[in-house]
């Protein structure tokens, strides 16, 4: 039973620890995706060792039916807020799985919050074994059945998805918006695909020539960076993970527009606040969004993710999958167990 | 006919130029405030020369008839918009105004957004004479009557506590909302006195006693940074101009949290936008607010800005007024030419 193990900003393929949460369901992985946070955490972006990878769909192998059964109304309810879940899943059943488990006690949690948890572990991310192993583990309330129709390949797809949906969780996107997307990468293309779902008026700064095709093709338009105007749209979109993005981002966004940031940078960085104050712009963090819809929109043929698909690697072959990952503009590799 | 003038970060009083826009109200100031901003125009955070001063409240002494009569409907409803104005004004009206000269012409203005108008001027702030003079001009779309039972020495904060009340203008404070407002200086004062009216569970941190005096009196709760627990507060006002007070506030504020910046800071700063990401929290600047709820306000003894006088000083001794307002804690310094 392999796995690809993160240690000291190491990567190695080894012999999995044995599951061991018998209150969790056990999940055989089909397949997994490499995220750039994947890579951030290898770079020693967040202090992190165990099994990487968060994002998967796999198939439920054991659960325990009475733990599944006695969730109080308040986990549940709250677990279904978010991850849309409530369902009754059976074994053999294919799953994909909100990363962020919650305590369901924390103030976060009690207001609605639980991808906030005040305790939270995090599925490859923070002290959790991830999805880059023949197995994974997470409660069963974290889980959602995946329709028969959407394949392995879309559903691998579903947490980046869903983060990409998280925009339109937190701020009214009108479809007379101008709206910029700065980043077409991994996440920027997802993120492209469901904003033009809403009409505005959306263009993309997409660095590479196969970026700008896969957008050319749904009839998404681009625009260079020497093209957009300052000061003139309604919402930005920040994906690219690099302070110059940022930069580009808060030159074009109009007075009182609304600026997403959905990427990390590592380190601080510095920002001229007077004239965010001046202008009166608005800045909004953005992590990790509802998985009901994102499934919703696969299965219904309206986001198809599985166009991003760069290569696919056996999970024997993970360190020449993250190799490839990291390459400039490479969009998704997947890796199989 | 005196003036206090500003050149190369230097403070004068000197002869007023002679008043000489035939288009605009010529209106003899009776009384002016010494803002944050007028501070830190002298120490040079932005150049501007010409006489200094914004906030104001003042009597038309004439005013172009025809001009008044001839706006056309565009220019009117979006001066409405802002400032609320829209009656007819007459010689010899005690008014307040507007700072923001727009075009009625560029896409902000266009917009619905004049104060963010592309083409703007600025009253004592950039390109156009302020008010530490005896007479000052703005359009008559800009000025707004002051009701009778409103003295001088509270219409004069007219202007500030429009830009507190631009907070619920951006964004909904719920009455079960934890707020938390650092600093309560001249606009933090402000800030705190129309916050409460909203019910919600108010928090301040006030560095001078006699700050924490004025807010006992109006039974507003001040709170100690020590005893502020990070990471819990629905809304955060940052007003202290500091970037100690970014830091506190951004710690106080709970994921998914709103962290309204009130104050500029000069330069840059340095900031960790990845926790802001993590957090999802929202970031929104925020400046100049509409006038007419802030008259209302008095008007109906709600808010009560003449609490914060701490001296008052004629037109002549406009230097040592300056001197007296840069004082550590000291509130609103008035001069009257």
């Amino acid at each position: 039973m392999n796995s690809l193990w993160l240690e000291n900003n190491k990567l190695s393929v080894r012999a999995a620890p044995q599951p061991a949460k018998p209150d969790e369901a056990l999940i055989k992985v089909r397949k997994a995706g490499i995220c750039s946070t994947d890579l951030e955490l290898v770079k020693g972006y967040y202090p992190y060792t165990g099994i990487l990878g968060h994002e998967f769909v796999g198939e439920v192998v054991s659960m325990n039916a009475a733990l599944t059964a006695g969730l109080d109304k308040t986990s549940r309810a709250s677990a279904q807020r978010e991850a849309g879940g409530g369902q009754r899943l059976r074994v053999g059943d294919r799953v994909v799985g909100e990363i962020n488990v919650a305590c369901n006690a924390c103030e976060q949690c009690l207001n609605g919050r639980p991808t906030h948890c005040e305790n939270r572990t995090v599925l490859g991310i923070i002290n959790r074994n991830g999805t880059f192993a023949e197995y994974t583990q997470l409660p069963v309330s974290n889980l959602q059945r995946v329709p028969d129709s959407v394949p392995d390949e879309m559903a691998v797809f579903t947490e980046p998805l869903a983060a990409a949906l998280e925009i339109q969780q937190q701020i009214q996107v009108r479809p007379t918006d101008r709206v910029l997307l700065v980043g077409a990468g991994r996440l920027g293309q997802l993120i492209a695909q469901s904003l033009a779902l809403t009409g505005c008026d959306l263009r993309v700064v997409a660095r590479h020539a196969h970026q700008q095709e896969l957008l050319k093709a749904r009839r998404i338009r681009t625009i260079s960076e020497e093209e957009i105007k300052p000061w003139r749209w309604d919402i930005v979109v920040e994906a690219t993970g690099s302070p110059g993005g940022f930069s580009l981002a808060r030159q074009a966004i109009r007075p009182r527009g609304t600026l997403v940031m959905k990427s990390t940078y590592q380190g601080e960085m510095s920002v001229n606040f007077s004239s965010i104050v001046v202008d009166e712009v608005n800045i909004i963090g953005s992590r990790c969004g509802p998985f009901e819809p994102a499934l919703r929109l696969m299965e219904n043929g309206e986001v198809d993710p599985s166009v991003l698909i760069a290569a696919q690697f056996r999970l024997e072959e993970a360190l020449q999958a993250f190799e490839r990952a990291a390459g400039a503009g490479v969009l998704k590799v997947l890796v199989t167990p």
